[in-house]
């Protein structure tokens, strides 16, 4: 089995749980972190021997070219990021989450891709990621009706950063609670700084973009320690589609999954990365990718145990 | 939208489903059926406004060249058949469901394929078929564990067959019961032929290898119309995986379906006939497939909707 070398961008949660991935994987070499120069040497990378870089050039000055490099920043920086290694003929994989964004990132990707004969899989976590896969398999299999996706009870990271930003606010977590019908509540745990209102917090909150359409309920804590305790990584999906395969009616299909979130969003970050070694140039989403190229290994050996 | 021109391969219960997933799909017409001589004339296609020919060539004459036949006879005959239409270089699909000969089937396909510049689907169903991409899928998000195919309830096509096959059986239906953990019982209702022995048929039945390794049922039942009453169309499957993503355990997939069991093996056959058409030369299987192309329509349109 040739041996895909791999770098990781970035070391936060992810990146921890895509180094754990890569170890486990038995075609991949993690050659390293590429990382801001502050934190270098800080957090136990001697686990499992592995080198920090403050960039991709001294990385590659030290153990040589990676095949792709995973990146595990936050959304905001994953275009830049993004587009400095496929410049360098570097293949990319990342989790961007922002959907509406989704479409114009893989345009702009891809033109930058396709000059340098280097590819992309953008958007590989679970939603969008394997998510979208299955309601496009699903849309395949009962072309007419309706498809939900509810999420939860989990942890949004997407709202907790939005409860944060929120004046007065000094931490949050936002739990995502599915109502059914594709439709959320939200359970907000508030730690307030010192002297601010909670009741303000909370108008400020139901104002709010992000928690406006959605049945509200903030709580609060009054200790970093109170608020660790309700947020941890628990997280799931249960996407159901009612509908006809041709005039055909109650044709049911159901996807359901419990899972720890970063484990699962960097497990997909690291089968897309298998996979994007295989792809040709451009930007590709998860849709875009044969689902055998996600395996490792030989494509007639998956055929004859899976097919 | 592109038009995709279809042809149909045999008759049948799928076959008629496959008419009527073409006529439901924005992208496809449907040239006509090539069927038996002597079934020419028959059943009403005339519903539909459909020709039937006695072969692919007197189809292409009256109708033109398809895009693509779609194979609706019985597995055996499926690998003659589509190596006779990939000579031609006409692209084709088919549900051939016999697991263990899929990937020397696949390897030979191939070749034709190559050689006349066509492309074939195979084992293009929902087991094998979907269940084998959600398979797929399962692992490259939980790569270490064990997944589960738990089918039925519902009526399975080779059992049955395999039933009536036994001395002394007039007609026989094969139900298929999930005990768990990939596990089956079979309840096989038997119409025995004048004057032979019921106990002398379930002792042949017991001792069969479809059915010597699971815990079995045999009914009677005394007359065709009994025996239509228990033989509709319902199936189903919930497949489980549960296992680590890196090394966090307790991730746990499921898909469950309950649908009309021919009406989704002809919505896949078709799903599949539109990718085969976007697909290179050869033959591929469903999880060679990028899933995007099972849609009709933009791919960019898609990935702003799905992902």
């Amino acid at each position: 089995m040739k041996t895909i070398k791999a770098a990781v961008h970035s070391l936060g949660n992810i990146g921890r749980h895509v180094i754990d991935c890569l170890i486990s994987a038995p075609d991949f070499e993690c050659l390293g972190v590429v990382r801001r120069v502050e934190s270098l040497g800080t957090q136990a990378l001697e686990r499992q021997n592995l080198p920090d870089f403050a960039s991709i050039d001294e990385l590659i000055l030290s153990r040589g070219k990676p095949d792709v490099v995973i990146l595990c920043g936050p959304s905001r920086s994953v275009p830049e990021d993004v587009r400095q290694y496929l410049a360098k003929g570097i293949c990319t994989v990342d989790s961007f989450d922002i959907h509406e964004e989704i479409p114009s990132l893989v345009r702009s990707l891809d033109e930058i891709a396709q000059k340098n004969g280097s590819a992309a899989v953008t958007a590989a976590g679970w939603d969008p990621g394997t998510d979208s896969l299955l309601r496009a398999l699903f849309e395949a299999m009962v072309p007419t009706g309706i498809t939900f996706t509810n999420f939860g009870r989990g942890r949004s990271m997407g709202h907790s950063v939005a409860a944060r930003s929120i004046e007065g606010v000094a931490d949050a977590t936002s739990i995502t609670i599915p109502l059914g019908g594709g439709r959320h509540s939200r359970l907000v745990y508030v730690l307030p700084k010192p002297g601010a209102s909670f009741d303000q917090i909370k108008t400020l909150l139901a104002s709010d973009p992000y928690f406006s359409n959605d049945p509200l309920d903030v709580r609060q804590v009054s200790s970093p320690e109170e608020m660790a305790a309700v947020a941890d990584n628990s997280h799931g999906v249960l996407i159901e589609r009612i509908g006809a395969s041709g005039t055909t009616s109650n044709q049911r299909l159901a996807f359901d999954m419990r899972i720890d979130n970063p484990a699962l969003t960097s497990q997909v970050l690291v089968s897309c990365a298998r996979a994007v070694t295989r792809m040709g140039p451009g930007c590709h989403t998860i849709i875009d990718i044969p689902p055998v190229m996600l395996l490792p290994g030989d494509r007639m050996g998956h055929i004859a145990r899976l097919v």
